[in-house]
């Protein structure tokens, strides 16, 4: 039965590899719809995505290309099937808001299983598109006692990836790492500049005439994690922090989207502290 | 001997064309160092830029990659070697002088046999870089008497792309025909908007908020040949026309540079009226 | 009592305008919390937006000023009123879903009267938000008919502006004339290139490099009024016209919004087919 | 005798300064060319950058100015003098060789005095110009020592401003006070992102998406004096770190030349770590 499914390869660069994967299509009669490669020179790592369409097995044809790569090659044959994904806010709306948005209009490749805030402020937004709202509050709490209250939410959702949609709250190593590698966030500034709390007032003390966001996968450093897409704007004297973070609102947006579709498409590869996006 | 090349091919795409172009590779024990392949689906045409390296004769590589292609393929397989360019300016100097720097400083992977300008204004500069510079005046000439003394004087010169640098005369069909795919030119404006004469007081006219250069292959169309690169600066309504003209030589002379880039290092294809740049 | 104002002027050029006009402002002990001019020197006219505070009656104010502008001068004297607005739109949601989004978090500095839609696609969209949708369809009837029957809905609104969200129907000029000065429009591509239908496939076709968008005032020639806001995004060989098409939506929607910002706040003037954006 | 000169004034904001200013102005018939003006809320204080013209003493001008300003008041009325400048360089000759280019065509406002490297590299550029070149080696020289040498070369020039084009040396708190801002730097980056050395491999090393270069004021902190203009480039995985400092160079020399425009046009005020510029 004609399929059509994304092979995804990481592994040692090695001499050979392209011709032996591509055997491996072509003996199988499939049809290479799209094709990108990568050669990391100083880390001698080997990137492809490629999609291919022909009648064949997928087990069977992952099973042929382990056998061409090297042991340690992460490989994945996938179907290219709609995530899930599980959001977490805080009060701000305007990155939920766009997600919605593109959810509502078919837009976004992937089902939103629910909205989880640590405040309602947004309950009533997330509620006019049909979508369950959690509120786990934090008042009172330890961020471990509220972390495992939001975990137990989480858990108990069916998901791919959490998008940390303005969700404000600094997450613990313990959740970090449970949810590894599925955890994107969007930054309000152009890391690594203005690492920390406030971004846009530290934009606006330091004078800058550019001001942006970052998307990238959380990991135990704050802000440090793998950079995944990155916009900017031009500001000047004239706008205070608070125009800045208004103007800086849009930019955080589009970013967070944009990184969204490369990652709910299987475009991104996370090598070390780096991606690569096809 | 150790040999490093780049192979160029487009042809109708087909099934298993990278299975046998990297046989042909793993064959000869080849070490793919870049490899980048594009599809045009909507005209079935395959496009690749692999650059190898090993011990192989070129011709020999050439004629198996022949075998493996179709035959209406267009397949290069061409050392890295510095290209030769002439330059044809009229009285501004700043796309000139950008060229000319990149050239003193070693970036410009080119050499530049010669400068010829329709006015001798740009001469002092030229000449200050010990590059021969022939004025060729166009005054009390037919535009086909002009460009037959034009061509003289680039036949003379050993070239591969004639650059215009801001030369600010219309060719005929004759000369672009003469020099089919060799010469680039930077247009002064965000093509296809503002075609044709003094671009920035139509952009100031029209009231526009962003200004913009391109570089293109010409061809017998003014300002209609296959894009290079293009990029832009917000303006406002601030800048009288003038202004916005000094403004964009910046972005001019960027988008010349780039464009020069991708032509030098053999990183452009170009199909029908468009390019794909790898 | 204390209020503030804005205070909007364009009159032709004369020595002694920021003098006189400011010394209405000090005789009546009033603050400038903001003020900005321009002189259009090829047309040799001014423009001036102060916000003033202080004790004043905003009549005696506006006959004050009066009495030293100019006789043609444009004045007003305006307190920051929250304006209203009315959204057309035909089937895709990103422009409309945007103003939405804003509108419920309360950035959006007006109220949204109606959305009309010449199909119902986006009245789900729209009724999530409590906002009146009203559907006037255009099927089997003339330009000019179906026209009276949109006119007829719009002039039962309460309306500052009319905001083309993606309203994909050509205007006659009785309807442009209607409306004055009060049509917002965001075209799909950076004006004045691809101007007409279809503008994503046509840069497509192009190849352009960078594609983009345009907020203008709507006038009788079609996608030639006066230019609020324009933005563009880099594209590449890789993209087909649909994913143009879709990477244009952001640019679309962020462009329509920043217009929409600069009207809603009397930032705009309109002379000739330019806008001076405060 | 008609005269034409800019009012450059910042002081503590107050009523009726703008009347104040403006009365002196028609008191004594002058036309205001172009007018800008901002209030920095945050701390209160007034700048205000006029053009104007007509027939007047300029002592006498700035003497009645003196008058209706605070004390504190800076106040300045210069004529649009050609500045002069002197050129710090070490190895690299984009930033020196944009500038060249620029003097060499009349587009930049200023007489370059002199360039001074620590290396004799850029030697043979600079003479092509027939500038003149002053060595300055800082081999086997402490930083003091070094200064020393540089700062008596420096003082027996006549200059306004210092530009250093990629001077690679940190400079001491004694050379800095006694050009105190006076100094104007080109740094690799969007700071404050990669403060210190080889800000091109730090970008890389982080994976980031956008690379930038910053023009600043030079103060006693490394990289940290008043920015007055940045841009930024988009990047990929795909480029190594020295192919990113080669795009780099490319915003560095644009945004060295935007700044020392506004700078040499007097369009810069500086306040605190921040400048305004009109």
């Amino acid at each position: 039965m004609e399929k059509r499914v994304r092979v995804l390869i990481d592994c040692e660069d090695a001499k050979g590899l392209v011709y032996k994967i591509s055997k491996v299509f072509y003996d199988r009669d499939l049809n290479i719809e799209n094709n990108r490669e990568y050669v990391d020179k100083a880390h001698g790592r080997f990137f492809m995505r490629t999609v291919v369409t022909g009648d064949f097995e997928i087990k069977e044809l992952a099973s042929a290309l382990k056998k061409v790569a090297p042991d340690e090659a992460n490989l994945q044959v996938v179907e290219p099937k709609r995530k899930k994904i599980v959001i977490l806010v805080t009060k701000e709306s305007h990155a939920l808001g766009d997600i919605l948005i593109r959810h509502a209009s078919g837009e976004l490749n992937a089902d939103i299983e629910a909205v989880i805030g640590n405040h309602d402020t947004l309950e009533e937004l997330v509620c006019r598109f049909n979508i369950p709202f959690f509120k786990v509050s934090a008042e009172g709490m330890s961020r471990e006692a509220h972390e495992a209250k939001m975990m137990k939410v989480i858990d108990e959702q069916n998901f791919d990836y959490i998008v940390l949609a303005k969700y404000m709250r600094i997450l613990t190593s313990t959740f970090v790492k449970a949810y590894a590698k599925k955890i994107i966030n969007i930054h309000h500034s152009f890391l690594p500049a203005f690492i920390g709390a406030n971004p846009y007032k530290q934009a606006y003390e330091r004078g800058v005439k550019i001001i942006g966001a970052t998307a990238h996968y959380v990991t135990d450093d704050l802000d440090e994690g793998p950079i995944i897409a990155q916009d900017v704007i031009p500001v000047n004297h004239r706008l205070e922090w608070k125009e800045m973070q208004r103007a800086g609102r849009d930019v955080e947006k589009i970013v967070l989207s944009r990184a969204l579709n490369f990652v709910l498409n299987d475009r991104v590869f996370v090598h070390g502290n780096k991606t690569i996006v096809f």
